[in-house]
């Protein structure tokens, strides 16, 4: 670890812009016409609220590639060249120059978004080490934080059986050195959590897999990984992000209920909490809100990559989101439950054929002003008790007596049966009430309408 | 609860017929080809490691209706007529006689499947133990076993929110009627389990739904239905029986990785395991063979939901399981851990067209001797060690020295880097090795082509 | 035929309330927000462009049962008696009751919906023309006009295997009746158009079906139907209204490209168009909006059951559209075509636990201010050129020269070889160009949030 | 084009083995179990009836790589090197070394699988041309024949944005010259068919594409290729490939059904055939079987990429098909039209975890013999009228009297209802018939029982 001096942002690689709030009706594509940063919400900012972050691996690693198209699509101004790191530090000019004209006050990594692999565990690290000491001094010199790190135990062959979840424990050591120095890195840019995704922490198929060994050596390395980072001195969240399939046919952390499970199983649930992307809730059958009010309700929310997917596709294709009506919902637990640990990771890419440096600034500014336009509104319902009114109401029987009980466990089922018999005898009939649905559809669309409208 | 005599199987419904085996060559629509009840495999007979029950609800109460053919298809004799318990007790009548010329030792039932309804909690339980009795005396005259009940908390209206998980307590007390009745019914016929399957314990959108009291409510339903049973004497086994949608839009017991979360988080893995339906398991994005190894491997796979769905059908279509393969794969797990304390239910319909009292058999034939089939094969696998071998094999490195403590987690991140780092030092290159999953699959059909050919 | 008096609505079934526009700001849940049916737009006015119909259906005869609960949940006061002819005249009452308090125009129905079947074809005939005169006399009394009639062949066990595609042809002799019946209720009622949905025209199972032969059938049948319409003075469109499956597992009427096929391989493409449906084409891996455009550039894009699914269900879950944005996408065709030779029809229903008559207008409003809403985008967007400009740019190419012959077809391989080949010598290099997506979602989502602030 | 002297196989990359017919009780993992190519069935041996062929793509140029890991997982020694010459004629070493040693009698291959890319479209067409007099040289040396040829116009970048339906006509320039090579190639090569896959021909999103244009310039540009094929002499079959997304959000080539209507839209019929993918058809909602049988109704079953796909991924996943029953029900129609123009292609890649060599062997003997037994069974199906026989049966009706008028439509709706009503006044009821499915279902098995058993 070296302390550079702290690095101002360039001017390099992107249009002489710097994308600000320009008012709700502004038609400037380069511009916010929601966000601000610093309005007030709740006691809150705007920013602190979403702690909104750009991950690395889609925007400036990305290369449109595609399972039909390997070939690098973009060609990105940073990217030529044959040094690897000389690529690596050019990538990292461009970034901390996109993060300061976007506004965006973090960012995300994994371990080799940032430093090329070396031939050695040591020549990894050292590059590692080299380009978070620039991250580092580019972090004081434009006031950018992360928002978590991670590493990439997917992309080398060797983890193609998995990586903590390999047959062949050799190379899990190589996934164990990678993790001992992400988490380092993470500690050394003040990242607010760490985050697992365990792409190949699965099978392809059951025949050739003991999959009770490999969810306990998934479960050991955790914890190893977990004592490491608390040994020195990592204050942080550690989270896991679930996902059901792609690139393995059948991943461990299937979705917010099945990791649940799994760091309560082994013994994780302190330390550990959610990264819940809307992508991979949905290619596992549930909405995003799902999984967010899962999480949430065990005190487990702890971050999301606030994406999307596409509904005709069966695959992971990370699009911005831009409904503010989803972001609604899922923001809504979060100012609920007084704010993220972690934030809003993007984790989105513009598409193949969005090839201009311009298209990755339409792509944020979207999705940022859904996400502002989604606050505002979550404020709304919130404030109003549009959703939770009902709610108090709904479930009002069992607040007391015999309800109560009923619902708490706290009485049996004689009991139960005499007391139903003795309503029964005393003529009282059970009414049906309505769920009110499309009432509270509507309500949610009006809220949207309500916000836009007022807004000065 | 009457002891009535014993009572014999009529021959009233079905042609004059008893299915028996008939040799591996027989072309006698109405023979088994493969099932040998007696034939002993590994210590037990295949009567015995199947456990083999016709279920209720399609077999008799089965009308063929659709969303879009509301109205009764099929017309069966035992179903008509004005008097609902006359209905019942023809329908019992040929039940028992199927279950007889069929030759298949178990039956499962909800408690509306083998009595109506009465306009009173206390009616309906009357109309039950009626049923239960005659059931009983009929089980004593054929020698037939009740695998499980199972009480219906999905049909009457009033469950249209939910059972257990209704905002409405008054609801929940209805349920807890129906299932202390249900269990009753189950301990009098001797039942070796009682089966939840919570097709409205979920929600249809979550804005008018409070996920986190709801699960709460069926905790505590649960915990108070396993000590009503306790209290009255049951010894069987509870059963959760995952399903992901259908009828709600999402139903907390989403998975099997879902349900053993569930029972952990309520403290009731004691005395609940898992009833998986192929089906259901499909409809969750995962294969039968995923969901039952998942439970096995957790200690709680207690029985099967034997049937198959339709890959291009996002519905439940119960369809009966005619692959023998498929059988062979979850039935494998099975006698490794040396049988179910259920055993296997057809849960599965004959398709809206198939009219005929005749398709009734057609259909448990085909199923009875896939499943057969697949025992054979299952048996073949685990005596060569087909899948078996290769996976000691596989996972040797984790055996001794350092592998070992890696998989375990008794080392540490420190220890490992350096570990790696010597082994670099050292030259020693890692080598990835073939998963054989090509080759296993092949092993796998021949398998089951050597027992074909091979069966004498 | 009986020509009734004029009928005039009555105030017998739902609440005492006239849904009118009320503001845009308005929170009046019985009133519309944005829908004002006299609104010109684009020289037509809102009721006009949209031509939306109250579905018989799911609105009148909707139980709100389901595969798991088959019994009736909504018990609504018009459906109660036990004589069928008295039931269907009271549902009549309530329907023209709720379309003149809904200010909707439209109103579109199966035979079986309006009037019970007889033991007869010609008592059939016979209920269906009673009720067709009172529809007639209500008709005239409230201004309500019909958007298209249809027959139900789907729900009467006869139609098991089929209806104009049954093995059987007599039971296609009872489809003929029904058909040529709803067609002279439909020409009396002067209904836009006479709709075909086959739910039955398929298959099960390929194993016992001659697929050939039965879509040979359905050509003959339809032509027949044709045939017959046009023969008694029949001047609007037919239409086909493609499913991908459900309730049979494949139906040959799969999606909007496999109709046009249909249409032109049996020579009909000039009498029919197609009636598209949301949920329908997402259920076939579609977009609504995919469907659409097919439709409308074949020149058969006629109507629309305007609902939505749940994308996390494998169902037709037939819910009330209410993203405005979705409607503007399917509306902008609808403009760009000059309206539709039928209209927007809901084709939803309630949910299961939406028991209330108030649902009812919630649902409907909600769906009524979501196409208003998307009315005004979808014309917004075409009066910005917001999409359509960025097209003619794009496709500037193929407008002249070699680049509008090869577009066209019209010259040949060895010429454009060489016509590239001399581009190459030239040094002519090819530039990739963004597709701009990121871009247009955005000016899509601002189109909205113009149209709502710009609002009066 | 030089003709080089024929050329035999060499014994450099693949283990010293000639796979062969071995008995059917052969455990040798190397061997044939059910292959016997020259074995006769109906008159032509099983390699005429199958016609299968190798895939150079996966087989020879798949690198292993997937969209999370995008390194070469494999590094096949044909593959090392620094000049794409030298690799490509390594690899076509490698590719009739395997051939030949798997006994299968077609090869497959895009124009860029078999030669490297110039930096020119006359360098591309030299650099083809040289290996294709190599192949062509290979070809007369080892007996091994090509089934057909396509070009490869996805991968490159200039094909983002689709290749005919490219919004710019020079991209369309470079697809016209790469097509035009592969024809001549193809020609030299004496193949059976020229295949078509549009895989970017379709849309990511709607709003930016005008998809009316788009397929009119595919209609344009397949006209140019066809008439360019037949001007140079090319007398085999022109195929397309349906497949319903994936690069593409959307491919216009959707499904079989989609794809006859272009080809009847755009007069192509009479020179185009289908080419149909297991894998493709499941993602587009079907079974393999229904796409199979949907061309051959309509005579245009031309050719087949005999691969599955994994139920539970949302994306194609190119497996070697193992299950005779799905091959038996495909092969059905091929012999019932008596063969196919093409053949079967294996189109199938070996899991990412596979990595040795001989994982290729045991890949596609697993899928040869599958192809075999399917066969056999298809032989038996139609030798025992299993499946038609019963069809015969089932629509008898349709053959005599009012039936036939009315299943032809040569009558007309009154005098059907007259009919109708003649009937019900004679008192004719109208009986539901049993679709049998189980039964045929059980009787499938059976005949792979039978098949399997009585083999010598």
């Amino acid at each position: 670890m070296v302390k550079l001096a702290a690095r101002e942002p360039t001017n390099t690689y992107f249009r002489d812009v710097m994308v600000k709030f320009d008012g709700h009706d502004s038609k400037d594509p380069f511009a916010y016409k929601w966000y601000q940063p610093n309005k007030k919400i709740q006691g809150k900012t705007m920013a602190e609220w979403l702690s909104m972050a750009v991950c690395y691996w889609h925007t400036f690693k990305g290369s449109g590639a595609d399972p039909f198209g390997p070939i690098d699509v973009y060609n990105r101004p940073w990217g030529q060249g044959d040094d690897p790191m000389k690529v690596a530090e050019n990538t990292m000019d461009a970034a901390f120059e996109l993060f300061t004209k976007l506004g965006v006050d973090y960012w995300c990594f994994h371990d080799r978004d940032i430093a090329p692999e070396g031939d050695t565990v040591k020549q990894s690290k050292f590059n590692l080490q080299k380009m978070v000491d620039l991250a580092d001094a580019y972090q004081r010199g434009t006031g950018k934080k992360n928002l978590w790190g991670t590493a990439n135990l997917f992309s080398h062959p060797r983890y193609t059986h998995g990586a903590a979840t390999n047959p062949d424990t050799a190379v899990i050591g190589y996934a164990a050195c990678q993790v001992k120095a992400a988490i380092d890195a993470t500690i050394q840019l003040g990242g607010r959590g760490y985050v697992f995704w365990g792409g190949r922490e699965g099978y392809e198929a059951l025949i050739n897999t003991d999959m009770k060994k490999e969810r306990e050596q998934l479960g050991a390395f955790l914890t190893m990984a977990r004592d490491y980072g608390r040994s020195q001195g990592f204050k942080g969240k550690f989270y896991i992000e679930p996902k059901p399939r792609e690139p393995s046919s059948h991943q461990y952390d299937y979705d917010a209920a099945t990791c649940l499970a799994f760091l309560k199983e082994f013994g994780l649930e302190d330390d550990f909490e959610l990264n819940l992307e809307n992508n991979h809730a949905t290619l596992a059958g549930h909405t995003f809100q799902h999984d967010v009010v899962t999480a949430a309700n065990a005190g487990k929310l702890g971050s999301m990559d606030i994406n999307r997917g596409d509904p005709t596709c069966g695959w992971d294709t990370d699009q911005f989101l831009t409904d503010p009506i989803e972001a609604a919902l899922v923001l809504m637990p979060v100012m609920q439950q007084g704010g993220l640990s972690g934030g809003c990771n993007f984790d989105a890419k513009v598409r193949r054929g969005s090839t201009d440096l311009d298209d990755i600034f339409h792509a944020h500014i979207g999705s940022v002003d859904a996400l502002a336009k989604g606050l505002l509104i979550a404020d709304y319902l919130i404030r109003e008790g549009t959703l939770s009114k009902p709610l108090v109401d709904r479930y009002a029987s069992s607040q007391t007596g015999m309800g109560k009980k009923i619902a708490e466990g706290t009485t049996n089922f004689k009991d139960i049966e005499k007391w139903v018999m003795r309503r029964e005898n005393g003529g009282k009939v059970l009414t049906l009430r309505s769920g009110r649905q499309e009432l509270l559809e509507n309500k949610l669309r009006e809220a949207y309408d309500a916000v836009i409208r007022n807004a000065g």
